[in-house]
């Protein structure tokens, strides 16, 4: 019988659950309001009604474990979660523990519960199921409001010293910059984090009253990226010039990343990267204009394959 | 008996050996010119002479291996050498097994021969004799005319997909910058690489003409990194100002490494960091307004130990 894993996607508003095979088949989902507002015992009843649900729609599986992504820091020992951004009151919960024993007071079994930072679950989803499957090494990125990196060397997360590697988006490339995100001055994410390449488009297409930003996105105060990318579909020449400057962008922060760790390999997904071949041909120069060319043979930009399952589907992988 | 093993380091102009023991005595040692101008079998000859050298030093020790740090990449089998800067004609060579066989027809006895990037070997140095014996995870950072990195994960050489990673240089920190070094545009290399801040230096003293750096080294075109830090030890404010800016470039291109790596512990090592206190304590700050406040635990910049020992030491320590 084929093995199957739960992977739990914990975020500040809602809570996906996928039932998951080894081959990578999803055999059952549900989806759930977070409702962290309600404190932790809350969400973890949520939690456990979630995995019954899975549970009553997979009955006759054998169940290797569950996975479990969580914004923010988890410890090595891969079950505390240490102040979850956007999990009010949670401080340092040992999450790990307290659904295994939850697990074991309903079912009367003990099955392995892994904790993992939802980012490099993306990434692990990727690199079991998804675009990554052929790669060792490759770094996702998600761009998104926030822009992250999930770090897969020899097919395993890369956690740094303390859990928290792949804060991609805060590294300085423009060190001189005024402006500050976050308190950094001139990162990644403060330019091209969603919110940026927005309000960046904005200023611009007020100077361009030709843009067909204007008739794509009349209200400007609601323009998002996807605007830019119908845009640039049609030739739009401003909205083609706003893809060129955030991948110049993206190009000199990766090029960081292929210097300090000869990985040539990316995996890039979130909602930004929508933009498609708008975002990767240029970035793709960018990137090799910003490594030596020593280090350009192999480099790649790969379009992420599995959207917004990564999270539960690399979490169950966790758990496979 | 004591484990000895010999370390080389291969540079241009000259190679270093030493016999090495376990806990990190240098028992022999000696120096020869490397004369790379007479082609590949000529400098193999130079490293076997030196190798008889250290082994008539030491005669009555039991020998573990031979380890030969390299410039340039050096492939993941560990023995060959691709395209060496300042070795000319050097093409592909499989360095570790014709030193292994020279070896073996010599003095009838097989010992291992492991080759390896001398800007990795000098990491490795320090990691089991110098500044970096009691840390899991650092990175070793070489100030001069090329800036590099050494990165030590779990007490091992890190070396990327292809072998080339540490190419922390050429990272940009300043994407927008018109100028280029090596190609590439706001490199951290091309700001502080030490003809850089030299240049830099001389640039600002001449306006500068109360600055101890036109007494203590009145012909600028000879001006180095040890004019200015004799300078900043004797309060001069444009000496003091100059490490300030070299401060805060390195500080933003460190930040980069411990936002993506989690990496927070750095051995500097390298001419430039002979600034001491006048590069370190500025940029201890820099590093840390160019890194999330939650990442700010234990980050710690340590001068490295070992100085130009570093690299026959780390070789040693490689066939250890």
């Amino acid at each position: 019988m084929e093995k199957v894993a739960l992977g739990i996607d914990l975020g500040g508003t809602a809570i996906k659950f996928a039932a998951v095979t080894e081959t990578g088949n999803i055999i059952a989902t549900h989806h759930a309001p977070t409702e962290a507002e309600h404190g932790l015992e809350h969400v973890i009843e949520n939690m456990m009604r979630g995995i019954a649900e899975l549970i009553a729609q997979t009955k006759s599986v054998e169940l290797s474990g569950i996975g479990i992504g969580v914004p923010g820091v988890v410890s090595l020992d891969g079950g505390t979660v240490s102040h979850p951004p956007n999990l009010p009151g949670w401080e340092v919960v040992r999450l790990g523990d307290a659904i295994a024993e939850k697990f074991r007071q309903v079912y009367g079994a003990t099955k392995p519960v892994f904790v993992e930072n939802d980012a490099n679950l993306a990434a692990l989803g990727e690199a079991r199921f998804g675009a990554g499957t052929a790669l060792n090494d490759f770094i996702m990125i998600t761009l998104g409001t926030g822009i992250g990196a999930g770090i897969i060397i020899n097919r395993k997360i890369f956690r740094g010293t303390t859990g928290a590697a792949g804060e991609f988006g805060h590294i300085p490339i423009d060190y001189n910059s005024e402006t500050a995100h976050a308190g950094i001055h001139g990162s990644v994410e403060g330019f091209i984090g969603q919110r940026h390449i927005a309000e960046y488009a904005r200023k611009l297409a007020k100077n361009h009253p030709d843009s067909l930003l204007h008739q794509l996105c009349p209200d400007l105060s609601q323009l998002e990226p996807k605007h830019i990318t119908a845009a640039a579909e049609q030739g739009d020449p401003l909205a083609l010039a706003i893809w060129q400057w955030v991948a110049e962008i993206l190009g000199a922060g990766l090029g960081a990343i292929v210097s300090i760790l000869d990985i040539r390999k990316f995996v890039i997904g979130g909602g930004v990267a929508g933009a498609g071949k708008y975002l990767f041909e240029p970035c793709l120069g960018a990137l090799k204009r910003f490594t030596l060319s020593s280090m350009h043979e192999g480099i790649e930009l790969l379009p992420a394959k599995l959207g917004n399952q990564a999270g539960v589907m690399g979490a169950a992988a966790q758990a496979l």
